[in-house]
């Protein structure tokens, strides 16, 4: 593994001027008694450019307790924050399938279809901004864009949201404990803020993390040398940190374009520059996180390709007009298996919800 | 309560012909130390008419074994049985507000909507058929309807629902398990075996049961005052057993019709009569059970009336031709809250799924 070395230090120099993440260090590694010489050296070199999941994703705007996680988890899988009480958060973040609904859009208000795949909520504290062009700058402002858009919880006008919780006195009597000096308690942004305080929670350590903690064997011989060619292919120009990825914009087909001849899209989606509308943001999205990737297809923005190996062959095409071998693919795509993490067992609890009352609006089916 | 032993004894002579429930016994009574008198003879009383819900529900079709309900659980949460990757039992049947969608009808594949609300899957498998029209046998056989329902799950072909699942190696691996003795072990058949397996197990004792077990303090002397008249107003001809319900048909407006004047229903289902075609059957519907009542809104099989106490009125105007007082229906209503029972925490739990391999039928938006 000398050669990464050099590839390494190459790549460092161009991470510094490119990514946040760069030179964070994760937690104190526990060193085991047993770790190779081999195995210290590139759980080293993994650390440059990889931290382990943090214990928590802190918000100054947001002080994170227990009874705002607990009203955020009721809100998460509550239906009547949908026009016509049948989708919650959860409809489409499935924490049953890692946090998404595994379809290429997902299938919101009266069977409409979006036009961009549903990332997964988990981790996505650790990104930093959230939606795939970066529209909300963190989960809390995230968790309310899908109510009030019309092809997925469908609300029309904030007021209904807020009532549909607001009328409910178990919510009620909690909005004034988790936010007690606010009156009224209950708004919109104040449902995004509990919503967002649940999902700061939903971090999935796994094998990839004890690895990075200095547990030489938490990957097999194959995923190592996966990992390497992952590094030295220079994927992590882009998929560093905690998450991954999550930290930066990067056109899609930054070497070889355009991307939609290599995902065979229809859509020709423009990205970030739909929002900024400055011409060099074209084709750009946010770096998806690769946590748990095994688990979140379809790839990329648009859901537009099934397979994981693939995924992997277009981006290196791409990104990095790179044509790695079907062994060098099978590699990294084998590596990946080992971001599948543990969610939280209190995330995959189910709340009882409260009754709503005959002041709570009713569901609307068309709008 | 004396003159409620007349008009029981009168009550049980007319239940003896109607009734499947009636002269059947609960589980032995815990008598407790503090009994009153009048609250033993108002549970003898009442154990005429109800009896706790039983530990279990068994079917000599389908044996419940550990495996074979954990099958069920995950196939309960699995949206794959859906066309479009986006319904599973759940949505319509969502454990978080009591088994239903607290919808007057479910939304289905491409955002249509039913005719007939849902009921709740919690207790179902007390009750002597499926269905609002008893159209499906068990548990098991319902389980299935939903998956191939054009306005529901959608499954155009059985083959594809069973593809959805076959092509899942851990899928495979359950089903070879909870089914030895079958080639193909996952057929739509036993897909239904093993939702109705986990359904089984959906049993919600409460407060009531620990009054019919003997408490009589589990309900207040308000709720007492509800039961006795409940039983005196003469609900207790349809609504008995251990479901309070689910054991017969009747016609919505046996005594006063038609049934929409009052419910306000723009559509005049005909029910059982959908069936059979014989013109007795006209506006007859399996009579719903009581238990959880009081958050299985919205009300009747059309999902007309979102008030309890409106549904009580109702009730006892087109079945029994009595027009309750106000003081009478509140008492019967806040009895019903008794109804309310324990959702088991096994049911309250996600399971987190396996993922789908390239052989499995994508999801498809559109019929």
């Amino acid at each position: 593994m000398m050669k990464n070395l050099l590839i390494s230090l190459l790549a460092l120099a161009l991470l510094a001027g490119i990514t946040v993440s760069c030179g964070q260090q994760g937690e104190p590694k526990t060193e085991k008694a047993t770790l190779s010489d081999e195995d210290k050296a590139f759980i080293d070199l993994a650390g440059n450019y990889f931290e382990p999941i943090p214990d928590s994703v802190p918000n100054v705007d947001n002080p994170i307790f227990a009874e705002k996680i607990e009203l955020g988890w009721m809100l998460f899988y509550d239906t009547r924050l949908s026009l016509n009480n049948s989708i919650s958060c959860n409809t489409c973040h499935n924490m049953s399938t890692y946090g998404v609904d595994n379809n290429p859009v997902s299938v919101g208000f009266g069977g409409q279809t979006g036009s961009r795949n549903s990332p997964t909520v988990l981790n996505a504290a650790l990104h930093f901004s959230q939606f795939w062009d970066g529209s909300a700058k963190d989960v809390e402002e995230q968790a309310t864009g899908p109510v009030m858009n019309p092809v997925e919880m469908a609300m029309p006008h904030e007021d209904i949201a807020v009532a549909r919780i607001a009328t409910i006195p178990e919510y009620q009597a909690m909005f004034k404990i988790v936010f007690p000096d606010e009156v009224p308690a209950v708004t919109l942004k104040n449902i995004g803020k509990a919503i967002g305080a649940f999902e700061r929670g939903l971090l999935t350590p796994g094998r990839f993390d004890d690895f990075l903690n200095g547990d030489g064997a938490a990957l097999s011989e194959k995923e190592k040398k996966g990992l390497d060619k992952f590094i030295s292919t220079g994927c992590i120009m882009c998929h560093t940190g905690p998450a991954l990825g999550g930290q930066n914009f990067f056109k899609f087909g930054l070497v070889v374009e355009p991307y939609w001849e290599y995902t065979k899209s229809e859509n020709h989606d423009e990205g970030l520059f739909g929002i900024t509308g400055i011409e060099s943001d074209k084709y750009k999205f946010k770096v998806p996180g690769l946590l748990n990737i095994a688990r979140t297809y379809p790839y990329f923005h648009d859901g537009s390709v099934w397979d994981l190996k693939e995924a992997n062959r277009i981006m290196a095409q791409t990104q990095l007009n790179k044509d790695l071998s079907e062994e060098d693919l099978d590699l990294i795509t084998n590596w990946m298996q080992s971001l599948t993490g543990t969610i939280p067992e209190d995330a995959l609890r189910l709340p009882i919800l409260p009754a709503a009352t005959n002041e709570t609006p009713k569901p609307q089916m068309t709008l």
